[in-house]
């Protein structure tokens, strides 16, 4: 991990933090040199080992931008989705909603893994040295979340939904916040295609190859930006 | 996947080929339905199951396009290497060094994922369609390499060196081939970076935020091309 997130709740004064668990472990292996901490939606600094598991910590910095890219994901299998929820994570993507499509089985809804989202957050946010918690909401209903909800939260930013085989290509270095939609695997059918048309999404494509999500996040990332 | 490769071993005439193992189960998995497959280093098309694991193959596709880049990779720790090459060979990268530098843990080089980076390549080239097999070569000497070698294999690209801090940003968009060089966890050391500068290679950064490998590579092809 590039840096150790603390929470509020680990202070026990206003400078020194206890840690347990994997984050003492981490403090264990590194030992007495100086670590890289933040705190969880706050400031990022260094920290002393001054006891076992107890930091002096001083916050002297802010965490990296955040990316003005909002994320529609369509629920990716179970061991795609840990990846993908880190490596968006750790590229700055604050919003992140996950999607039920006509190709999300729908066994994914039920994965444990649903559960330990948040813990894949903070792994992005350690290999990035971010603090701030992306919001990562759940919708099952694609049309009623396109329909109701969505152009409300792609007003204002360029909205763009991947689609192989799109007639035009992702655009490149915009200047703008991005509402980006990204299908299942086999993509969006052709309905729900035209339903993010219809509320002005634009379908782009990345070229002739078919990535893995988490290839393509990062891939669009690095293009938009 | 979303390719069945076929080895020109596997053909037991002109059009018709035999599979077994994991190629099999997916012939199985998929039923009766019309298979895309390709031929290792050749042609794309279909398959039509005639007998149990038995396809009748029309090629008529060239593969996708090969990406214009040459990756020059430290070895990444085990468990990053197969997802990287996965990745990387998914983006259309031909040419891979895995090369050594000082913060490579030597215990890397004797990993048993070493042996199956080729199983990896074949996921990449399943996922994304392809059928042109990289070639990825292991160089342990460091030195030795980049001046030995390493301009010769650069000649006629853009030779860039990925390098949190960099001056200058990665370069969008580019015209001409290109030969990326991306150093290990915490980076390459300023006398490696030296070594890359001596023989014309440009350390460029990507943003405040340290990426892991595979991230950084996906997104720096979307910046890139």
């Amino acid at each position: 991990m590039n840096l150790l997130l603390l929470y509020p709740e680990d202070f026990i004064t206003a400078t020194r933090a206890r840690v347990t668990g994997r984050r003492l472990d981490e403090v264990n292996r590194i030992g007495s040199r100086e670590l890289r901490v933040g705190v969880l939606d706050g400031r990022t600094g260094t920290a002393a080992v001054v006891a076992p598991g107890e930091l002096e910590v001083t916050l002297d910095s802010d965490p990296p931008p955040p990316l003005p890219l909002t994320l529609v994901l369509a629920l990716p299998r179970p061991k795609v989705l840990n990846r993908t929820i880190a490596a968006a994570t750790s590229m700055g993507i604050k919003n992140i909603f996950l999607l039920n499509a006509w190709r999300v089985e729908k066994s994914y809804w039920k994965s444990p893994k649903l559960l330990h989202i948040r813990d894949q957050a903070v792994l992005g946010l350690e290999q990035a040295r971010d603090t701030v918690m992306p919001r990562i909401e759940l919708r099952r209903f694609f049309r009623k979340f396109v329909e109701d909800e969505l152009p409300a939260i792609a007003l204002g930013s360029l909205p763009l939904v991947a689609h192989p085989g799109a007639p035009s290509e992702c655009p490149r270095n915009v200047q703008e916040a991005v509402t980006l939609a990204i299908g299942p695997e086999g993509g969006f059918i052709a309905e729900e295609i035209a339903s993010f048309e219809r509320i002005g999404f634009r379908p782009v494509h990345l070229g002739p190859r078919i990535l893995r999500v988490e290839t393509a996040v990062a891939a669009l990332v690095g293009r938009l930006f």
